[in-house]
């Protein structure tokens, strides 16, 4: 099903030998679509990456051949100490995927199955807090001991760092930012409730923002370069150019995302609010907007100390903060 | 302004002198509209009360002069080791008392001031912060690691306790979890923003809502008990006793909690949600949709390890933390 030949090695500082003083860690990153692993030293560096697609709602015994043949193709003489694994699903604090419905897994003992294939300790994260880690430790929030990202993808997923360490929540269950309900009888969500921020302002529902304005508002059709086939980027990217319906739709995006930041700094009162995923490309026009309503709508006014940025470590986050997280042991 | 014969001294256990032994902190409330100040043992004990009230928007140097006053008809022989004082303010890590609209105070020296007067360590805190320790060490939430309080008096205040320690950002100016927005262009609330939490199920949102529907729903409001006069107490009694109107006003304020303590869960995972004031005491008519509304709104389904419940110490609940804290050195 996947044959090796899709295996995109990068392997780059391997042949140097600069690492073998060093003590090593194996990050893994889990999607909905693919693996990806890399070789990362504790300070963060990552040494070697290698990624595999996954076929749709894989078995995880497939993913977990695949993670085992990416390591091997990285593996340093030196050997590796420990494993962190950043999953897109919900997970538990004994290293088990609870639901992952891009995965279509329920229940997974993810943890102890990636431990008898790799023969060494692994920690199993959700994946937006592994890129949480990443951005707070050598990221967009180097530095800050308190941080939480938003991942815009397909939905939206939260990581919390607080006090330099990742907040999972007493059941390893926290950090469902995407899933704070802002608006009452709003949308449906992919969750099954209604007027969650993943409703409002992940990528599935910008989409639709565009397709409902190119329908409802032939005024504003008329003068777009948008028609019926566009992502994310293309809408940012039309908006950036001042297309009027791209505007419009990144305005409503931006003002819902800058609501969902004010009730962050309300309730947990972070140094640093990244946005990662293809928002933190988006630029001024949707950044401007959210950082108003995030100052606009924090109590007390705005506080100098926190900052509303964008993510800094691209798709690389999640495998990196995977590996500083077994690299610190929290699990 | 404040008469010495207006202090209900309640000192009910010093004669005994069976704490001579223990340390003793201070525990100090200052409220809207009264002080109340307590002696504490290191383990939440209550050995004396004292209570004054204070003019509308007090100075704070009058605020000071009660709380010595209370607390010497207290002091006991072998003296106190610190004072803990939670504030009806949004506080910072140095003791200041940043916004207090009820108080009329805006970034006041609390802390110095009262180390000042006292002679003695004085840790200063959100009085619903406070409130939400003493709750995870001696109330509802008794050996919980993760507990979240709302408070809902006039408005509604948030305290968070996580990994058994008060959660206070990395400002100091956390947990403002009333003004959480769940609902876009909902009603204005008292800090200017609209559809906050508080706007919607504090103590005036509740009463708005009754003289709402008792105007626009004359079928309802011949069946109500209720008239012109009433207060928040006085709808939940007539909700229990099946007014339809009350009920109307009850049930609708509980999807509002249950979509807070939905959203709280799938933020913090904590282990207990801790609702305390006027809504403690409102049974089940309130409690059932409250839980109802919590279960469906979290994400993966309810978990076993979260209980929503009153809080369980009272009105006292404020004192006997800032004690604790105080006790914990968390300043």
């Amino acid at each position: 099903m996947i044959r090796s030949a899709e295996c995109k090695g990068v392997i780059y500082d391997l042949a140097r030998g600069d690492h073998n003083s060093m003590a090593l860690f194996y990050g893994i990153d889990i999607g909905g679509s693919h693996v990806s692993a890399g070789l990362v030293t504790a300070e963060g560096r990552l040494l070697a990456r290698a990624a595999a697609p996954l076929p749709p709602r894989p078995p995880v015994e497939t993913v977990v051949a695949v993670v085992r043949r990416l390591l091997a193709q990285m593996a340093p003489a030196g050997g590796v100490r420990r494993a962190g694994v950043g999953v897109a699903s919900a997970v538990d604090l004994d290293g088990r995927a609870r639901f992952a419905p891009n995965l279509g897994w329920h229940d997974v003992p993810l943890r102890g199955l990636l431990e008898d294939a790799l023969g060494m300790d692994v920690g199993v994260f959700n994946d937006a807090d592994c890129a949480a880690f990443a951005e707070a430790k050598v990221g967009a929030g180097r530095a800050a001991r308190y941080l939480v990202l938003l991942t815009l993808g397909t939905g939206i997923g939260g990581g919390i760092v607080l006090d330099g360490r990742p907040y999972l929540g007493a059941g390893g269950l926290g950090a469902e930012i995407g899933h704070m309900k802002i608006v009452d009888d709003g949308p449906l969500c992919g969750c099954g409730r209604h007027g969650c921020l993943e409703a409002l302002a992940g990528g599935l529902a910008i989409r639709a923002r565009a397709a409902r304005l190119l329908e409802e508002r032939p005024d504003l059709a008329a003068r777009s370069s948008l028609s019926t086939d566009f992502d994310v980027k293309a809408i940012f990217d039309a908006a950036r150019a001042g297309d009027p319906l791209a505007e419009e739709v990144v305005a409503e995006t931006a003002r819902y995302l800058g609501v969902a930041v004010a009730n962050i700094i309300n309730i947990l009162d972070p140094e640093v609010v990244v946005l990662g995923g293809s928002i933190a490309s988006a630029g001024e026009v949707l950044w401007a907007p959210v950082r108003e309503e995030a100052a606009q709508g924090t109590m007390g006014g705005p506080r100098p100390y926190v900052r509303v940025v964008p993510a800094a470590l691209g798709p690389d986050a999640g495998l990196v903060g995977a590996a500083l997280l077994a690299s610190a042991v929290y699990f």
